[in-house]
């Protein structure tokens, strides 16, 4: 079978794995104060031209989203975020769970506007009766999103811009970001930094067995932020895994690469898929690449490609996922062509 | 420096970072559906003796104690716990973040007893007040506890049949449990599974990079268990971290062996400090042991040796912990002999 | 000035303060275990024409909604609910404050149809990632709704079947059920305990000084439900203020009383606005009526009658909320002629 | 049958009830923005000689703790309690529902003192580990106490210069301070406004049908805190019950002659007592008595008194409280004389 689910179906970049093993009898500290993580968050401020950036590593996506939203919000505020976004849809209520109520603004292919979010904000401050209302207090977007877009320089700009207006932070979920900033003309780690709040840097779709970068970039950590994580539930005693893992990643242009490489494939997927006359969902320009397939073709495709169902399109119609990784070689594509 | 601080101050075992070298390869599944996992399971439901046990391989130990008193809690009940239990003291309110009140009782070295359970219990039901307190509705205890001791079989009967008699559960929290299985005459994994409703078998403390293995013995599971998981922010992407590992941990016997070799090293630790005339704070049967020091002395210990600060003693002396594990090696002990 | 802003700007009706007065000094327990409640109780099992049902009065309406919602729900649960629902918007996110997402649907003219509602039901179970979703576990609807509209004895019918059919329960906020049980052809206490899982009859709306009346139709009463009231901090020590008052508006026909002068001079209003030639909103058989007024006539109106703003309609209209209630005088509707 | 079981069996004081009957036709605006509120606002800063006080008129008292607890603690807080302390004991959980853990201090009479919340402070942050740790973050005091007993103008002092010190909020559960106020040489109004930072002044034992005045001391409210009532289900619509009931109790001297005539009987009690050969279960100069009684006389007496079990005291006896109130007339002192 070729595996083009997702960017998460194997285990970690050689690189990741070596760093592990001459890493292991190294006696360490836990909870995240080990020399690892401190490497690894200098290397963070380095590439991200951030030097006041405070860096957590943490375990997952979900966690990370819902410890940010949690922790960052005052009781009474909800987050704003697309109807596509994954605090919206796909973590289970993690986000409500701590008491936060997500604000969906319709999307239009995974994003949301600043024209949006200055027009739902004007109207709840305009209305006199927003006291029996949850206040909006953070914007999270995704990036790239959920369907592999990307916000231009210009769009997270208009969104910074908007957020700092009305005093509330701008938190981008970058689970899959090592593939957006490979991107052609993509915004570059230190306009993230920038135009942020807060962020993070994905790495179990990078290559880690696990781990993101939890990046505030203004000095603006949550008081007792390692007691909030435990808290949680999310502090790792060996916090090292993380630490050694992300240094590997980061260092020797190891994130860099990954992106390059993927989506190179990406490119050579999306280019197959069109030549092949496969009708694309959306143009998205990262590893994650949509596709309407009828339901026939499928069926026979499935037998040799393990896919991600996305939705029904139609009676007759899918849309599936096939999403290249860290981990596809121009083989895995060369294969793929033999049988799309 | 000599490292005794504690138990998970290195990276992997050998055989477990091997394992996960072997299977770096191999495409899976995500979110604990992977192959792995399920041959990891099934490990354990053969070690345990309790075929029809429901396993979830989860990251770390306060993560497990929040999921498995917040899921398998009404939400008007609290849990019962020795004032010295983990989740009634180190993590930073984890279960009352969760809603769930802990009902502490005084601890006898780190442990309950049935009876104080028992007495609780008929006080609370007695009282026909109760529908203005929190009901108690699990007990849970460490094993070994935070003090390193062990409940023999016949308090674990006991507390088992005072918590079948008011149909609450019994949780043990078993993030040494490896250490408290190789002690002679101590309780076994099938005894464990018969006299408990639900435990977990830790594995960052017993040579793994992370992962707790928790068990629910009675089919018992909570509705949609997974959801959530993913619902506390606790579910990985990558679960084949914690299936790989746990596999290499269960098979071959290296899980008893790991126990067998902390034992060990923790029996001639003991031995060694009686030889020196240094004064055991209680006698622990497991791999950490705590040691009467003189602030004097324990200047010029620190020098050489890294160990735990557990408590002030009185004015001139200190609790220290010293701690044996799966990376202590006779060479570490007899390193240590020098310096005592 | 004429107040037409509300059904909630006065007292208490002058029945229910006689009954406050005689009661005064008879002694009784607390907590909801008076004779009183006990009275008010049996007047609503017979109303109701459900013998078995579960009556809990309480102090207000949202602090209803937050109960039943989170004491019926599982914790991964969420509600369906219109967009417009009281629960979805005009409550500070108390429903999420108890960790659960309220799932909207697209309002029309305030409600929801049992289409929409199977739709949805429908496509979660269809789409295998729903582990990963918040499940839907509660259907929500106001009635009257926050626009003013009834749901036939068909709609409920229907969403009734649906829930059935999907084995979850259908709760009916009757904050206003008063006015809606008043209107020509509309369904009755009998159908409503019928159809409806959980429901309650408004009293703060009704004349009372506060109160609700939380109505379990089908021996469905979460366990310990006053210990959850206490929790909630919603438990009031003289529960008799609320048992005098429900059982004062429940007796001799009082409430159906209310309801039919209520919605006697609502269509008096109705008539009014229409003979004067303002625009209704939409068509409100209830005790709210909504008008469009351009934003002129209504600076000069507010010189002479209290009106809830509503919404903006457009750069020069806006779109008020005239209410009726029992304390509204054929009088008042006169003096609110001389000035339309 | 006499009732002394508590001071909350009857409805209103008559001076509160006909505040409500003149005030009824009164049109006011909703949510505790009407002008009976403001009244009732205006009198308790000057009763508190505290003109920037901010005042919240709520429902009742386990709704005002878990308000204040969870408002004005940081999420990882909690909050030091006696043992005995309403929030530790008997309210359900409430504190911990909205995520916070009470740390319980061992009472002496219902009291804690500033020497033991100092030494808890110091021993927490001299511990290095506390990141690990509920950080303590508040100090609640009831005065009276659940035993009746009362706080010294000396201990008030400590207690709050400890608070200051380690900035953090001293709150005064004032559900009976009416009765404590008038207890000679009891600390008053102004004092109390000054040594705390919150506290609430009960209605609802001082003769309200319901009602609870909490008062900001220190210009400290929590931001938003409307909202924040709202989030909790804890906004009245008619806030006008609040308003005109508190307005009639602060007015003209009733309050302080409530807590006088109650004070007066209650020390007519406990000479009746004491004349009779009651044990008294401890010295309380307030409203609450409590007396150790044999379960043999406890069984008669049982046949004519209404009485409140407290606890069992040993096998053969008993301790009950008896209370005295605003409605507890000498006659019913003279009833009591006679069948003691």
């Amino acid at each position: 079978m070729l595996h083009f689910e997702n960017d998460y179906n194997k285990g970690a970049h050689p690189v990741v794995l070596e760093a592990l093993l001459a890493s292991n009898d190294q006696p360490e500290s836990g909870y995240g104060t080990d020399q690892f993580t401190q490497d690894a968050v200098s290397l963070i401020r380095e590439l991200t031209q951030c030097p006041q950036a405070e860096v957590f590593l943490l375990t997952g996506g979900t966690q990370t989203n819902q410890l940010v939203i949690d922790t960052m919000l005052a009781p009474y505020e909800g987050v704003i975020a697309a109807d596509t976004g994954h605090v919206s849809t796909h973590e289970a209520g993690a986000i409500e769970f701590t008491g936060h109520k997500v604000l969906s603004l319709p999307h239009e292919l995974g994003k949301i506007s600043a024209q949006q979010v200055a027009t739902y904000l004007e109207r709840f401050y305009a209305d006199g009766n927003h006291s029996h209302m949850v206040y909006p207090g953070m914007v999270y977007i995704s990036h790239p999103t959920e369907y592999g877009t990307l916000y231009s320089r210009e769009e997270l700009e208009a969104l910074s811009e908007v957020c700092r207006a009305y005093q509330i932070p701008l938190f981008l979920d970058g689970a899959r970001l090592v593939y957006g900033l490979a991107v052609e003309n993509a915004v570059d780690l230190p306009i993230i930094a920038e135009l942020t709040d807060v962020f993070y840097l994905g790495g179990t779709k990078a290559g880690l067995l696990c781990g993101e970068a939890l990046v505030f970039t203004k000095q603006n950590r949550p008081k007792h932020f390692m007691t909030q994580v435990k808290q949680h539930g999310a502090l790792l005693a060996k916090g090292r895994l993380l630490g050694v893992q992300f240094k590997a990643l980061l260092e020797h242009g190891l994130y860099e690469k990954i992106g390059q490489d993927a989506i190179a494939r990406a490119n050579e997927l999306k280019s197959l898929l069109q030549e092949k006359g496969y009708q694309l969902y959306l143009d998205s320009p990262t590893n994650q690449q949509f596709v309407i397939i009828s339901n026939d073709r499928l069926k026979q495709l499935g037998e040799q490609v393990v896919y991600s169902f996305w939705e029904a399109y139609d009676e007759e119609h899918t849309v599936i996922r096939l999403a290249t990784s860290w981990s596809t070689t121009p083989e895995d594509i060369e294969a793929l062509k033999e049988v799309l």
